[in-house]
């Protein structure tokens, strides 16, 4: 059977990890997309683990050759997600879950459409219940800055603008339920009839 | 919110009403759907809760004026299943069950294409794992004659044909993990998010 990729996306703030970390001690045989970079490596992060740490040149060669399902450049320095790995996870009957931005999930479904891997491929969107209840949140956390709460707001009301694009929204007002919401959608999509192989007159 | 309506196909045997006696005790607000019928009551059937009964009149008058969204005419008798329930169950949010047959499915499928409720809909195969174990399934019950079994095995090969017409499959080996999977496709399918009208924006 095709294993799944689970293209996540939702604002800054509004529990994406939180749930996934929640969700996942139910789940076997995931793991989480490890993203390629190009900016230096911050204190602590460990490159394969948190990043792969990309020369620029080495970044861009990947561009030229395809390799990238999505990429950026955001502030001088590219990201990006590598196709290859997704690849292997669909092909083994894994689970992949890949946290990107509404800009990178565009290009992945375009990049999909059509081929006979895309029924692997769920979006799922993670809503805040309001608004106002995600500037709270943000509030809550302590560690921002009034100018960073103001810019991630502004952020979170493109991205919300773009709940349509996706086959799921949770929305994210318990977490429990939302966890559990988002395990529902994930073993749903290994139903899926599009990657069973074992039609019993087969 | 929008409600769901779960069509339900597989071959007899399989084990349909089972998995949904013990998936429905952790669901709220749903009902299987009462379907249509000419055929007289058989003793101990209440009419509304078992089938509607109805005159073979009334039902040509019906199926005149599209009240049907499905129906079919076997050895001489009507069967057939009623639009208006079922959007009604869609309009007020709830969670139809309708066991129908593949043929049936396939004139649902039909009349709902395009539609504003098609989202509403969901179509789930059980397949059984394996013929080999259908039939094992079916002379275990010692209510059958070789005939019967032999009628209802190819009738199965017929339905198992169709399964690639479903969006989902549930393969119903072990009971828990079945009415497991059914669980997870309708509580991701009420996350669908052509369902909702709660983007936090609007």
């Amino acid at each position: 059977m095709q294993g799944l990729a689970i293209i996540l996306s939702g604002p800054s703030g509004v529990g994406k990890s939180t749930i996934v970390r929640q969700a996942g001690a139910q789940l076997k045989n995931w793991c989480f997309s490890v993203s390629c970079t190009t900016r230096a490596p911050r204190p602590g992060e460990v490159d394969g683990r948190d990043y792969h740490f990309y020369t620029k040149e080495r970044f861009e060669q990947d561009i030229a050759a395809g390799s990238f399902l999505e990429w950026a450049e955001v502030h001088g320095n590219y990201y990006g997600t590598l196709r290859h790995p997704v690849q292997e996870t669909i092909q083994t009957g894994g689970l992949m879950i890949l946290d990107i931005d509404v800009q990178g999930a565009r290009q992945i479904r375009a990049a999909i459409a059509d081929s006979p891997t895309e029924p692997s491929f769920v979006t799922v969107f993670i809503a805040p219940p309001s608004l106002a209840e995600l500037e709270r949140r943000l509030r809550g956390r302590q560690t921002e800055t009034e100018e960073s709460i103001q810019k991630r707001l502004k952020n979170a009301r493109t991205e919300l603008a773009a709940m349509g694009e996706y086959e799921f929204c949770v929305v994210n007002d318990k977490l429990e339920q939302a966890a559990e919401d988002f395990l529902a959608i994930v073993k749903a999509a290994r139903c899926r009839t599009a990657l069973l192989h074992t039609n019993p007159l087969l």
